[in-house]
């Protein structure tokens, strides 16, 4: 804890519904007694061993308040009647989880790990580890996952170039979505193809599977042979088009994200996958979550009122000529051994045309952001604990 | 199609911009050019074989318009300019994706397939098939599939009471999500838990993993061994607690839907986990789509502003408490070889405490609604057209 975070004064107010906390760089922030009381840290509130809150809601008496307040060794130390229970809360703590604040957040807004980018800020400077590093030091797991969350995309040098090696990618921080394409799914040109994917033509940039619901969060690509003419790979990060969507043309995006459009897939017996979402997804608070494009299988939209049809289309042309900007695009090809991730919640990949006499072989799966994001918390967690 | 659905007249309006349908029962529905084009279903525009559109939206001239449209032979014929392209479409595939209607919904409306139930209408009523009959009699497991649809649970009888017979239930339909912990997992009591499930407590009826994002959308219990006192499992429709809530406070509902909670859990090395999504997620239309409930990893509210934190959290309170009403409750007791399904976007399950000398082993595992949903569609495609 910073000096900045020293807690000076706690005063109760509302009749010990609130308490209004002084901090010595000037702010204050004022809890409820509710809050707090839901929230203690106790051994009796929280198992000390696993973290999870012993008590219900409904534990908890509906008249609670605060009867008395006071900082005790830079901590704050709380009263509640009528359970006359006494709990110490850590300043750091508190400060870390205030909420009374005035926020004024514009719809679409991102989190603060999440670092947009174009062409000309990525095209030089794609992130990539060995897989054999990674594998062995966790620093270097650490930054690629890091990149994952950040950027959205990361490319993984040194894999064996043979079939399955992309699960060795997904071992290092979770888990596979095992879907009826099977645990993973070959990526090459077929002669009857079943999916478009499964042909030498290029592919638009778009997300996978917005068929599906929940969403495949990851995907990896990797690649085992790559002797054609062409064939390079594409990311565009959704996020950065959809901001500039946003900013040229705010009711479209507004339309975009307020209309679900509908997906589906039925290109093999015994499976028919359709889902409703929207393409730009934004959380209740306007964060900006998921986006879903894909030309190939957006089914006929019928949620958009008939009056606002015609923007709408035009928002989605808009977005469509955004993401096709080579301004937007990052372009990498495949060698054998080599693999990509990417956020499929965010970032779009594309595959130019390719044609020779060569052969292209990549082998793709999913997976979700949930192991992801876990493992390199949990890393940041040792690592932060080792520093001190 | 019926009678009821025939397409009488197509007449042109706003310069080409749309056409409107005059039906046989009076209804008219109005079409914009744009839409028609890129929803056509021609081979050019569509895959023959696998249905997947086979343009982008920039491959359709912004200006597009109708330049010609009439009822042929029962269907519509469009002839779109400046492609000089005409297309067919069937009258019954326009009346099922009209989208030219007035529909006032409701915040959190539920689709069609979704009934509520309470412990009046479902207690005597709990959805089942036996395992043998699902696995080898397709309208055994259409109705029991659909059951989870229309309910967000069912139990299933006669699967061998042992170990990884769960799978079982899952390879029915789908694909497990393995996750940190296993592709299954054990539900018994231990004498270090690292999770509360895995003691003899009563647990709060509640959904699985809130604080992994994307959560897993089922969940299946397998029972192996069940000779305590208690232990009885029970389910409450989520979605039917949250519209009771609704009624006797709007803006309760509204507060638990319009604000992110947070989730956490960290109670095992190199896991954690962490969501913020609200207790009750609405689509952008307005959809009850997910439910959050679960006091153990519930971390704190964050995203609710100081000033409507009383009232969220005497939301958060009543709708704990209609959760633990009896009247949404149905109870049973699993056997060996007894399994349940939950639809954990939905339908909460809690446990009730148990004793005595018997054991208690049942072993968990989650799955996703995606694969169900399109097992049963297509068992119900082909079920019609068989019918045809």
């Amino acid at each position: 804890m910073e000096l900045l975070d020293m807690l000076t004064k706690a005063l109760i107010g509302d009749d010990g519904r609130t308490v209004e906390l002084s901090w010595d760089n000037g702010m204050r922030t004022r809890f409820h007694a509710m809050w707090l009381r839901d929230n203690a840290l106790d051994d009796k509130t929280r198992s000390a061993g696993n973290g999870q809150r012993l008590i219900t809601i409904l534990d908890i008496p509906a008249g609670t308040r605060i009867a008395a307040a006071s900082v005790k060794g830079g901590a704050l130390e709380i009263s509640f009647v009528p359970e006359q229970k006494t709990v110490s809360f850590p300043a750091g703590w508190l400060y870390a989880h205030a909420y009374d604040r005035v926020e004024l957040r514009k719809g679409g807004w991102t989190a603060d790990v999440v670092q947009c980018w174009t062409r000309a800020t990525m095209q030089n400077s794609v992130p990539r580890a060995a897989y054999a590093a990674a594998s062995h030091d966790r620093s270097v797991l650490r930054e690629w996952l890091s990149a994952v969350r950040t950027y959205g995309f990361a490319v993984m040098d040194g894999l064996p170039a043979e079939s399955g090696a992309l699960c060795k990618v997904s071992d290092l921080f979770g888990y596979i979505r095992e879907t009826n394409y099977g645990r993973w799914f070959e990526v090459r040109a077929e002669v009857n193809p079943n999916n478009l994917a499964y042909t030498n033509l290029g592919l638009q940039a778009h997300t996978d599977n917005p068929y599906r619901d929940p969403v495949p969060t990851l995907q990896i690509l990797a690649c085992i042979e790559n002797t054609v003419e062409g064939g390079e790979s594409t990311v565009v990060d959704g996020f950065a088009v959809a901001a500039a969507l946003q900013a040229e043309d705010p009711h479209g995006f507004r339309l975009l994200s307020s209309y679900p459009a509908r997906f589906e897939y039925a290109g093999s017996s015994g499976v028919r996958l359709q889902a409703k979402r929207p393409m730009i997804e934004l959380g209740p608070d306007g964060e900006l979550l998921c986006i879903r494009f894909n030309n190939r299988s957006l089914a006929p939209t019928v949620d958009v009122p008939f009056a606002e049809m015609d923007k709408y289309y035009a928002a989605y042309r808009r977005f469509a000529e955004l993401i096709e900007d080579p301004g937007f695009e990052v372009t990498f090809k495949l060698e054998a051994g080599q693999a990509f991730i990417v956020d499929n919640t965010r970032v779009m990949h594309a595959r130019k045309a390719f044609s020779g006499s060569g052969k292209r072989w990549l082998q793709g799966c999913y997976a979700d952001k949930d192991g992801l994001l876990s493992t390199l918390a949990a890393i940041e967690h040792d690592f932060r604990e080792a520093a001190e």
